[in-house]
């Protein structure tokens, strides 16, 4: 057994308060034993058990660990290739080329890049639409960190065969490194995919009892050229055929009406919100203020870094709350509160994870400890949530567990030759460029 | 003599190209005295100079200073007091309160948890508006940064007799440290110093050869009852008299008119936007791609921590840009050299310090130099002051030299003694709340 100790506020994860101070939490095997006070007789009891590993967390915030809910991995190698251009520039004569030029193992390591910055910035999940899907899952498995998989459909370059590879893809490995490992299908968007087949991928996701992740309405063009072709929104068309009769992550959902909102509620879809790259690519501002009084599941994605340019969910959960705050001039939105939901269970709920997103008995032990030790920001202690929120970021994650096992220790990742990885990156980036 | 060495990449500060790889940097005592590449012959002269003291930056990009051209310092004691609440009912129940309690030592010590949070993040300046200022002066003069220095004054709270310390503060302490600590009349806004007020202070500012720090078009609120009072604008108002007569500093200028902007770029205003401040109290978004249009000269301030949370501009300055982009639906605006010269050369020129803002001969040694070390957001190199403004923050900066001093390095401040500042603002921060 582990047993985390001197935990100085331990936020559950579905409040801004804390349930403990000074606390403890529990670990058996891969969940969530127990937690409670220092100063109860059951920590001591549980301290003096031969078998209990100790770890000091004096000075420390426990959170769940926080959950990305749209991200492609691999792109990590293109951080910082191209920035300040306008959309179709940018795609056509930088992303899409890069990419082309990428191979499996280039995938390969942009993942593993992309996995120790997610994991040391304390995001201990990722749901990931890209490429060479083994080879993410072998990135996942090695670090450590848990991975929900889909390999992303566009029909005329994927079509039949890949909607084949992407239905054998889950049957191959939903649940592979104990569990850590989930899968689902992703088609990319409803203007790279036709209905015909949107329905055949609806269909294989019901067989197979998984669920869909998707971009939707990302942009103001996507909108228009399908309102010019089909008279309806991209979210009407697609409920149209009934898209939406199984789970979907719509990630993006920046240009909607009131009317998209209201059919999303109604359909449970939840979205995944993107603030970082909507803002970068000038794709414009999603109505999260609207979505989140409708009941919408609101969660975070950082999307991939060639839009962020970074994979900090702690930066980008400020920059949600601070935009929404600014375009409806109400200081009240996305508070604290909404923020450590969005980042936590919100997620584990969009992307069908039970048992994860909170801090509790029988969760899965997926724990991030923040130090605020010898950090001006931290510094007064009115409200160290807030402390974290709004003025740190994924830097001041110092410790990481993922299914109870510690893989971040003073905010190195434990399980990757990091030396080894940015040596790879460098190279491969700088050829493919 | 200081000699920076096998620095990765030099910024100047008015392009977002290097204008070294693998160079140096040469301090003689408190300013710049050459630079070159470290194959240069004149390279191994000065180091075997006798007197030369080498750094080795290695893996480090050098960057001017960062200039933050408004803040309240001594308001870092109220870091996560009150968040997520409307503006009046924020002022009125939370910060005026405990701001009414605060004693000048209670500011000396808010201002030198501010000082250390901003060196530790290379913020080698700041425009302060505040009041006890001889006790910002000791603070300033103790952690060897540079302060710019104004008395807040609001005319019920001030009148004749804060005016005269205010400019009494000016005769005394102008050039002190070293000429570390300027000073300038702080006018705190349009709605709180009358006519009259504001044109006594123009006076003892033409006299005194000084500039002025004043808030300007915060709020809609604001705009809405000058204009019913006036039937003119905040800045029309202004310009009615002539305030803009002499080199002024507005903050905010949140809510503008393009005939507005069009005073504010003919009378060569200096705008000092606060994209957090204005974002997290919800008070809106200023046009700042329509100012640069216009050639106003925009720089960037924290505003104080109760409305932002930190005191980081290198996280600020992404939010700026990430902003305008979404808000225009434009990738383009507020690119990475937009941003750089925003942060130095643009606010030195706002704060009438020459020889401030670049690295450049001749110019102040204020040079800060980030550490991409082991960090997953520094790779790949394709662009690393992308990597830094787009994914970075104040915690990559490793080491700061003002005035040709080194006074941080490995990201912790050397001239104070950080516990005894936590404690302190701990204590007094609980006792004020």
């Amino acid at each position: 057994m582990k047993l985390i100790s001197n935990i100085s506020e331990i936020y559950r994860g579905n409040s801004d308060e804390p349930v403990y101070e000074n606390g403890y939490i529990l670990i058996e095997d891969d969940y969530i034993a127990d937690m409670g006070y220092c100063h109860d007789d059951e920590f001591h009891q549980y301290q003096q058990q031969k078998n209990t590993t100790e770890y000091n967390a004096e000075g420390m915030i426990a959170l769940p660990g926080l959950i990305n809910t749209h991200t492609h991995a691999g792109m990590n190698l293109l951080r910082g290739y191209a920035d300040d251009i306008e959309l179709m520039k940018w795609l056509k004569e930088k992303i899409w080329p890069f990419e082309s030029r990428m191979q499996s193992d280039d995938i390969y390591w942009g993942t593993k890049l992309a996995i120790a910055e997610m994991l040391q910035n304390g995001i201990t999940t990722f749901n990931d639409m890209y490429f060479a899907g083994e080879k993410v899952v072998k990135a996942v498995a090695e670090a450590g960190g848990r991975g929900v998989i889909g390999l992303g459909l566009i029909e005329d370059n994927d079509g039949e065969t890949g909607l084949k590879e992407a239905v054998n893809f889950i049957k191959e490995f939903q649940g592979e490194a104990q569990g850590r490992i989930t899968t689902n299908l992703a088609p990319h968007s409803p203007y790279t995919c036709s209905k015909g087949y949107l329905q055949k991928i609806i269909r294989y996701a019901e067989e197979l009892n998984t669920f869909l992740h998707i971009h939707i309405a990302e942009t103001r063009d996507e909108v228009e050229n399908m309102k010019r072709e089909h008279n309806l929104t991209p979210v009407e068309y697609l409920a149209d055929f009934n898209f939406f009769s199984i789970p979907v992550v719509a990630a993006h959902c920046v240009h909607l009406t009131p009317n998209d909102i209201k059919i999303l509620a109604d359909k449970d879809v939840s979205v995944s919100h993107n603030p970082a790259s909507n803002m970068k690519l000038g794709s414009g501002i999603a109505p999260i203020k609207e979505m989140l009084a409708e009941g919408i599941n609101i969660s975070l994605g950082t999307d991939g870094v060639a839009s962020n340019n970074g994979l900090d969910l702690i930066h980008d959960s400020r920059l949600a709350s601070y935009l929404q705050k600014a375009v409806k001039e109400d200081p009240q939105v996305l508070a604290l509160a909404d923020l450590l939901q969005i980042l936590t269970i919100n997620g584990a709920k969009a992307l069908n994870l039970p048992n994860l997103g909170l801090l509790q008995q029988d969760y899965q032990a997926d724990i991030i400890l923040i130090s605020s030790k010898d950090k001006p920001h931290f510094c007064p202690d009115h409200n160290q949530l807030s402390n974290l929120f709004y003025a740190g970021s994924g830097a001041d994650v110092s410790t990481v567990f993922v299914a109870g096992e510690k893989i971040v220790e003073e905010g190195k990742l434990l399980t990757m030759d990091m030396e080894r990885v940015y040596q790879e990156i460098n190279e491969r980036a700088k050829k493919l460029a």
